[in-house]
Formats: C-alpha cells, structure tokens, sequence
C-alpha cells in the first residue's frame, strides 16, 4: 500500500463515524501537512456509499492543529438531486471531541459540453531539467514528493513569489483526486519568497476547483503535473495566493486558493 | 434606510435563529443575487453578539435556488479563541425546511505586520471615463448598482474575459464588509464573454478573502470600487473565475473566486 493511501485511509466505526491517522511520514511542522488532511477529507465523501460524481468544489478550513494520532471523520450529505451533491465535513479529535477541520464540498456528474480553456501553462521544459531544491526547512512530508522548481526562488530577489514548479510522489503513485488533492497544497508559503526569516504560519483556509473528471485525472497517469502559483497580498496577519494545477497535454487539472495567517 | 441594508437585515426570532427576507430589488433571473445572499450569511455573523474581529475567509456554497419570501438564517460559531474564530452558516427555507446555503466562514482581529501586495490593479482611468454599458439581460439587481466597464466586451472579439470594471451602489452607501461581498459576485458569467447564445448557469461556490478590517474598508467612503476578474476554465458543465476588488489608493480590498453551473 503506497503510503499516501495509508495516510488518507478511513475505517468505519460503530457509531457510523469514519476513523483515520496521522502519518509520522505525512507531518509537517507542529500538524499533518495540509494537503493530506485535505485528501482525507475528500477521501470521507468518495469513499461514502451515498456519494455521487466526481468532486467540483472543496473548501477545507483549518480550525485547530491536528494532534498526532486519531482522527475521527464525520461526512454529511447535506443535498442531495440527480446530478449535483452538497457536503459537509468535519474532523474532530480527542475525548470531548473538539472540531479541527470543517469543510464544505460540492460534487457533479459532469458531461460533455462546449468548453474553453483561457488560462495556459507557463512555458517551461519536462521536469528532469531542473534540479531538485534544498528544502528550506527539513519538514518530514516534503521528502514525500519530488519538486523540480522551473520557476521561483526562495528568497526572491525581485520580490515576486510566482511558482512554477513539477510536482509528484516519490514513490510513484497515479495521480487521483485525492493526490490532486494533497498537490494544491504545496507551494511553499508565499510569504518566504519576500522576508528572509521565517515566521509562525498556517493555512486557515483552502479552496479547490476540479476541472476533470476521474477519466480525465487517470489519464495523467504517475506523471508530474505542474503547478502554477502567486501570492497576490499579505497584509496584517493574513496572505493569500492563488494557483493552478496543470496535467499532461497542457490540461487544466484544478485551480486553488488558500489564506493563511503568519505572526508580525 | 438603504434597499441593501433591507436586503441583508435580519431578525431574531424566539427559537434562537435569524429571519431574513428575499428583495424583489434585488432578484436575478430565478432566485435572489447570490451577492446579496453571500451578504445576508455574512451580516448573521458581523451582527452576532458573539462575533468578533473581521472576516477573513468566506466561502458560500449555493444549494437550491431560494424561492421568494422568508429565509431561516442560522450562524454557529464552530470554534473561538482570543483573536480568531470558525463560523458555519446555514439559510433553509419551507415548512419542512430545506437547505438552501451552506457557508464557512473564518473572522480574524488583525494586528499591524509587515506586509506586501504583490498584484498590481490595471491601469485605468477613472469610472467617469467609461459609460454604462446595455444590460445583456434586464435582472432587477443590476439596476441597484452602477457600473462603469473599462475593460472587457459581452461577446470578446478576443475570446477573453478579463474585466475591469467599475462598481458602486446606485444610491451611494458606503462601502463595508456587506457591500464589498456583494461586489464579489457582481462579475458578468465569464462563459458570456465566449459565447454568442446565453444558457442556464448558476454559481455553485464562491469564495472570498477580505484583505482589509472595518476601518481600511470604511476608508473607502461611497467611492467606486474597481473589480478584476477573468475566467480561467470552461470544461464540461463547470466554468470558473478569480477576482480582486481594488479601493481608493491601489488598496486591495478583497479577492475572489468562484465555480459556476452551465448546461451544454
């Protein structure tokens, strides 16, 4: 079992509530990495007997850092048609059980329709030419992935965090919703890219849009994709930015947004 | 008293929840502008005797088309610390009460940090410059506000949506946090720009991050607020956008996104 499907696992207890884990592999800082807390979140409502349709929207909010150890998962089919379907989920933790994450999700049974892409991905060579970059901080979950950064240095010299960068597992792994999922969470923290010395920080809150349905998200296949991000503002104590991520034959996989909050 | 602040006001009722009120100024072409409902969930926390500091994430999920008349409007605070706090917010409607929307919301007490606003608002001149363009179609709401288009032709010559627009309210009101969601979701259906024949569409989800508090946005006065927004994706029945509200002096006010519906 690939250790990202280890970290995003979900088992159903008695009570009907979904049980997952925290992953030694997957930490980040003082919490998991964002993006797998995120794919388990997801991963709660399409594993859900009820779910129907690929995921559109997932706005994932994080309340409170996530403590090592169990998680207990509660997906909530709040509407429900023929086509469309509104989620709610939260993930609690503890023996009084206090909420940690709550999300909101939007899922469709798409078909094909007219369509146009106006976005394009930025010119850049495969990913074999560019080197792999040191890690500005030794967190466990980036030794997870293989970035190559075409694009976007740490600190930048001409104050500009615009990111182009090859992302994938190390250990390779078809690209799913779930890793699509973990994927729009890891740009570095925008605010690196102007201030030298590192501050507290954290996502507070996470947007994804998934422009694919899953036939499409397997054709990528193990690939890279490449991701696409800038901050566009921080200011007193919140910094936000927004991203793209893009698969095989310049196909536009999902876009994001995130706002995160950062000390002084 | 202003038709908006009538639009988004609410009142308590004796089993702990808020009623509201559909506006016939305000209705769009089945159900009202989803503004001013993204407004209405807002004023249910801003107005909450627990609510503190200034909203920071919000995101509002679009269930069902709110049909004409009473709201049920029902805010939770989530969780609370000493300077940050997590909202959920429900609006149902009907006897048997359905859900309509579904929204998460994150509020912040900001404090002075350092700070950079990486994008830039578009050169343009002022909302005098710029006429009034012909509704593409007659929708009440439209005529609450005044726009003034410096960029961004309904159908593109170019097959491009990016806008730059000009908002304001008709009869001036100064601009808050209530106004400013309201703006967010004013953006013309980035499918329009690409497409000669209209077809049914509707947001799904919208985002917004506020990137100033109470006073920075009241700063703004009644004065026109300048929106940037361009669509990234049209792909099999979802379509989206990103946006960015700019204010007096090149203040970046707010910035947004969303994911709509559209048949064929």
């Amino acid at each position: 079992m690939h250790p990202f499907d280890q970290v995003v696992a979900l088992e159903a207890t008695a009570d009907g509530r979904l049980r997952g884990h925290t992953s030694d592999l997957y930490w980040n800082m003082v919490s998991p990495f964002g993006g797998a807390t995120a794919a388990t979140i997801l991963n709660s409502i399409l594993s859900h007997p009820q779910r129907r349709g690929d995921p559109v929207a997932l706005t994932v909010n994080f309340v409170a850092p996530i403590a090592k150890g169990e998680l207990s998962v509660e997906p909530r089919l709040a509407r429900s048609n023929r086509s469309t379907q509104h989620w709610s989920v939260e993930i609690r933790q503890g023996g009084q059980p206090d909420l940690m994450v709550s999300a909101i999700a939007f899922f469709g049974i798409r078909r094909p329709t007219w369509g146009v892409t106006e976005a394009a991905p930025p010119p850049v060579e495969g990913p074999e030419a560019y080197p792999r970059p040191r890690a500005s901080m030794p967190l466990p979950w980036i030794e997870m992935y293989d970035f190559r950064v075409a694009h976007g240095q740490i600190p930048s010299p001409i104050g500009q965090s615009l990111t182009h960068v090859w992302m994938s597992d190390r250990q390779p792994r078809p690209v799913d919703f779930l890793s699509l999922t973990a994927y729009c969470d890891m740009f570095p923290p925008r605010i690196l890219f102007h201030r030298p010395t590192p501050v507290p920080l954290g996502t507070v809150s996470l947007t994804i849009y998934y422009h694919a349905d899953a036939n499409e998200v397997a054709a990528q296949g193990a690939e890279p994709v490449l991701g696409v991000a800038q901050g566009q503002i921080a200011h007193n104590n919140y910094y936000d930015h927004h991203g793209q991520i893009w698969g095989k034959s310049g196909k536009l996989l999902a876009t994001t947004q995130q706002i995160a909050w950062y000390k002084e």
